[in-house]
């Protein structure tokens, strides 16, 4: 392993997503992952990467090997995660003690008691034992060349139980030679006042370099992070998207962001920080977990305008409207059409897809209208850019875009008495002057569907053999009065460069998927530049 | 509409899930999800609920409309929400300051500018202007006997700009007799710091009454919201489950938590804390979302433990290692250790059932092994506890509950060339030796299905003449790397003394809604005290 820090030591970015993170409900990652996951974290910028407990399963210890081996990291260090050694023995001797030295990291962060009931009631030793386990654990990685800092567990449970014991742990590992001392908050209770005093007075009465390691049980974590921060702590343990145990960590993204654009404090590398929407969606693809969309500066919608109120005065100045450039973290500003919003954002809408309304305020009206009483029947524009283009061009041209009529569809789905299913579909329409019949089947009637209008179709546009679906949505909205009620599908189309949304809205599923099929083969005639029939 | 708020007006949880969370990506209310979403939050007994902006569009205009009429509200107020007058006019002649008097709204939030660059270039008027805005749309309002809060929107960033015109609003909002003025960080670029430092100063400097408004863009709304209320604000806007615009609101669940189990302050009647999780849930559910699982408190992961470590000591005192007892909040630890878990749960629902499982090891882990197995297929036996007790029964029977061997059935949805839609279906089923077969009309595939069904039965059960579909939901779920995807119906049903859901899973809408009304009739039967075929 080589690594060259391009930053000073005096602030630590920690991350523990291997370690830590890997405890969410949900994740379990391979060797394999692991390595893909060290890798971005590194590709980031982070300090310190913590990536698990070697001698504790098979996997970690096989993940110490191999990092070592096959990644050469740029920028963080490795970081190996162990326990204080067993009451009553020696560090020297203790096997796990022993098993982090093997792994060959160079840092080893130590995890300890701190809260007296904890070292009685789940360590089952005295007080004094557990001081020197943390004195003998800690004296002897360091006599052995390793740079070592101590999780205090529990920390502010402890120190809120028993103040003077729980500083006594931070002092015994400071003296005993741990670099820096991590205050964690493991039940992730505590609020940021509450840390921020507690980190303080630790701060004034040891005279230790902290750390702090929060949870988000109160939704405070980032916040808990920072309010130690403000208090002295030079060492932030995080995870890659909040992952952890119950709720998860505190999220290394926003905490960096926070660092580097609210304080003004250089904690990456040069430009890494344009890198973290990107790297927050390509550890969230290796854990196998959808990015969230909503996830502070690297969400999908995390720059995301919907109110008319605001599109007006968007277009005049956007940072006005954002907290951030959001391509400073890598992230872009979207607009979203729905019936809340006014012209102004319908024009803006229009000049992202390249059609010049002119400011032709009738015609901006009308659409503003048509989209309300759309929206009003069920319909969704900001989740069906591909239909909005088409009513905008239906208003803008004077009528729909044509390149087929249908005359008529059917779709059968069947249980037949031999136990065996078919789901058939029956589509006729005219293209091109010639009246086309297709009957095709499929693993349900509207995929029967999808595919009988693909095959009448191709016969005349065969630029639509590269269209596939790529996702389907189906949601059932109550009508006006709770009588009727009014399905919603959305279909997501892509066509190998690129990927659309429509919408469709009817009284039941299989016309409301028709509609949105519709218009999805519309869509795609006219992103493959094929001339309407109109 | 009638209120009787239990608690003193000296603090006031304020939640504006219908207006600011309806911004969210994604969401997209009908009225009567607008209705169902205002009665869970009465329920959970917030003492405001923002229910739009009416005179806007249609439907926020028919909400207010329905809900005073259809709501009997135990604990809220209603709120409409709306804006100062247009610049150079007068707010008794404002057609949206009329409107949100006719709205019948007691209470009426109004939304200001605060920062002067917006004043300029967003309002087009001047700085002075804008105050007389303010004051004049406060004094009319509250002159016709309405309540008034001023929300300043961008008001830290306005703050940061030009505090002494920032204040000035406040001190004009104020004075014109708004009860409440709340600072609002509109691009919730803010830290809890930052906020602290200014609403201590803008309540030290106007006497004004201080509410806050926080959006989450740095991951820090509850922080920021706590951080002001300890620097005296007295109101807090939050939305449930954080909804909003960009990445959210504040989250009312975890801010009144903290101000209930952290504070020790009484925010919410008696007892209302402890439906928090339930009430989280469901409306998740009206707004079509998945409820987070790692949302904290709520979520299901929220107090889950993946054992190893810890598992003895959280058998010796489960506080050492949660921040609160779940059941304050309505929620329950869970130990990830699976198997226990799952059959102490299963022995648990058995009794709740009323089905005896005796303690017989290997029915309730056969039970366990084929809930996990058809979970893993995509049912989920949480939404649809009617198939549950119908699995649970066919384990301790030896066999499935019978009451008709279904032959076959077929489903047909058309639109004619003449422009009419046709759905139909056909059922040909067993029962007590007769063969029967029906054929149904409805306004789609499913709905037909449904009434052929009951055509069908009827004839020999006329007990299910009062059986009715509730609710239906349909989710598409993906399978693990998108290629397949499988389709979750679920089915409420009710008879007039109760109601029940079932599941059904299939590769498309049409059989998967087959599997669950054939369940919701068998269980209709049971429930009936029919005795089955079987």
């Amino acid at each position: 392993m080589t690594a060259s820090n391009e930053l000073d030591d005096s602030f630590h970015v920690f991350d523990t997503t291997l370690r830590d993170g890997a405890q969410r409900e949900g994740i379990n990652l391979t060797v394999a992952d692991k390595l893909a996951i060290a890798r971005h974290l590194d590709d980031f910028g982070v300090g310190f990467i913590e990536g698990g407990w070697p001698g504790a399963n098979p996997r970690d210890t096989e993940f110490f090997a191999r990092a070592q081996q096959e990644i050469d990291f740029r920028h963080a260090r490795l970081v190996a995660f162990g326990a204080t050694r067993r009451a009553g023995g020696t560090a020297s001797e203790d096997p796990q003690v022993k098993a982090l030295l093997a792994s060959g990291a160079q840092v080893i962060t130590l995890v300890a008691k701190s809260h007296d009931r904890h070292v009685e009631l789940a360590l089952r030793t005295t007080l004094d034992e557990n001081l020197e386990m943390v004195r003998d654990t800690v004296a002897f990685l360091t006599s052995q060349g390793r740079r070592v800092f101590v999780d205090c567990e529990h920390f502010f449970d402890g120190y809120r139980a028993n103040p003077e014991y729980a500083k006594a742990v931070v002092r015994t590992a400071s003296e005993a030679g741990a670099d820096v001392v991590i205050l964690c908050d493991t039940n992730g209770g505590m609020l940021p006042a509450q840390i921020q005093a507690v980190v303080a007075t630790v701060l004034a009465d040891t005279g230790a370099r902290l750390g702090v390691h929060a949870q988000d049980d109160t939704g405070c974590a980032v916040a808990n992070t920072l309010a130690a921060v403000d208090a002295g702590a030079t060492h932030v343990q995080c995870t890659a998207n909040g992952y952890g145990e119950r709720v998860g960590n505190a999220n290394l993204f926003p905490v960096v962001a926070a660092l580097e654009l609210k304080y003004g404090r250089k904690v990456l590398p040069e430009g890494r920080l344009r890198e973290m929407t990107r790297i927050s969606h390509a550890i969230a693809e290796v854990v196998n977990l959808a990015p969230s969309t909503h996830q502070p500066y690297v969400g999908l919608s995390a720059f995301a305008h919907k109110a008319g109120l605001h599109a007006s005065a968007i277009k005049v100045d956007p940072d006005l409207y954002q907290h951030i450039d959001p391509e400073e973290v890598g992230n872009t500003m979207r607009m979203l059409v729905s019936d809340m919003a006014g012209r102004a954002s319908i024009e803006l809408k229009g000049k992202e897809l390249g059609i010049d309304l002119g400011g032709d305020r009738e015609l901006v009206g009308r659409v503003v209208e048509r989209v309300k009483e759309r929206e009003l029947q069920g319909y969704t524009y900001e989740a069906a850019d591909a239909s909005f283009e088409l009513l905008l061009r239906a208003e803008v041209e004077g009528g729909p875009l044509k390149y087929f009529d249908v005359e008529s569809w059917r779709a059968i789905a069947e249980d037949r008495p031999d136990g065996t299913h078919a789901n058939e579909a029956t589509v006729k329409l005219w293209a091109k002057g010639e009246r086309i019949v297709a009957t095709a089947e499929g693993n349900g009637p509207v995929n029967a569907l999808d595919r009988a209008l693909r095959v009448a179709l191709e016969k005349i546009y065969p630029e639509l053999a590269k269209l596939g679906l790529v996702d389907y949505k189906v949601r059932i909205l109550e009508g006006k009065h709770g009588t009727h009620s009014t399905t919603r599908v959305l279909i997501s189309t892509a066509d190998g460069t690129g990927e659309w949304s429509t919408v469709g809205v009817a009284d039941n599923v299989i016309a409301a998927s028709w509609q949105a099929l519709e218009d999805a083969y519309t869509y795609g005639l006219l992103r493959a530049g094929v001339a309407p029939a109109r």
